[in-house]
């Protein structure tokens, strides 16, 4: 029945297996093997839509990084003030993490060693690095705290929102639903912890 | 000459090298063999030391677990208004998450597979816990937004403080100084990228 099997996967459905394999066992650790087993099909059906396992790291990461780039071309990343523009993406990203979890949370555990992973991280920096112009634009405005580094403000900008791919799970019992995620990010990174006087 | 250099390890360097190797390979695909080509030394001199890697993880993970635990020891954490506990503990969180970086970076990558993975996992979830009641009880005083949800804030706030172990970098050019970054996730935690009305 492996012919018939096979005819049940289409690239999305098999790329939507291997994204959860690579996440669990790291992309480094899993063989076409590996894939094999969890897709429940051979290795050779596998190879009926993909030359390797290398094809499927490109397609799961461009599904990530299709999403965030997406994000610098909406009109609320394109148009008004600086800092309009930073909460927009930062709120956005939120949504795309959690709309994409899996894609995203590969492309962040992404490390380097083959030519696809090296050219995933360059893509990762360019879109930082489209963030924290942002940022730069938006403290230069003087509507963020001019007695922070934009640099080290970004980071943590970002290990705040990348986060998520540790701890936000859809199905938890007692979870966030996403808008509450992405208010919530908002919020903290623009306005912090603090109660202020206007609260 | 084995002997004489099995020598001139001692439990800590040799704990050393082995956080290392643990960070690059992962706990999971580091052998003992992967350890004593690291270490130069042969495994019968590592057995010289300890039982196993397991153990060399168990006193790593100790580590960062003592520095951490250590703070809610502190009379910062321990007196005085719960916003101002909550700030001492985040800064000082940051300060022993640089001071011990290989040790906390292997600590927040356990992952459960063994005993030793289940109690560290265990230990830092009691951690987080200590510092949730904290931030309820600033919360309570009304000296922080009532419109976060506290657990939420929470993780947000360990995804912020976490994710130095994946940037921070003590010897990279333009380095950040160790006071600088405290300060700067203490301001943003607390008082957020926006300008204010008083700055």
């Amino acid at each position: 029945m492996t012919t018939a099997k096979r005819d049940t996967y289409t690239p999305e459905t098999l790329l939507a297996v291997a994204v959860q394999v690579f996440n669990e066992r790291g992309y480094d650790g899993t063989s076409m093997e590996h894939l094999s087993k969890a897709a429940g099909i051979s290795k050779s059906s596998i190879y009926h839509h993909v030359v390797g396992k290398e094809e499927l790291l490109r397609r799961a990461v461009s599904r990530a990084l299709d999403g965030l780039f997406g994000i610098l071309e909406e009109e609320g990343a394109t148009r008004g003030r600086a800092v309009s523009r930073v909460e927009y993406v930062t709120r956005r990203t939120v949504e795309v993490l959690m709309a994409e979890l899996p894609y995203v949370t590969l492309l962040l555990r992404v490390r380097g060693n083959t030519r696809t992973e090296r050219w995933a991280l360059e893509r990762r920096r360019e879109f930082d690095h489209r963030v924290a112009e942002l940022i730069r634009a938006a403290a230069a405005d003087g509507d963020l705290r001019a007695d922070l580094d934009t640099r080290l403000a970004t980071r943590l900008l970002f290990g705040m929102v990348n986060s998520l791919v540790e701890w936000y799970r859809p199905q938890a019992a007692g979870g966030h639903d996403r808008a509450q995620v992405a208010d919530t990010v908002v919020r903290m990174a623009f306005d912090g912890l603090r109660a202020g006087p206007g609260l």
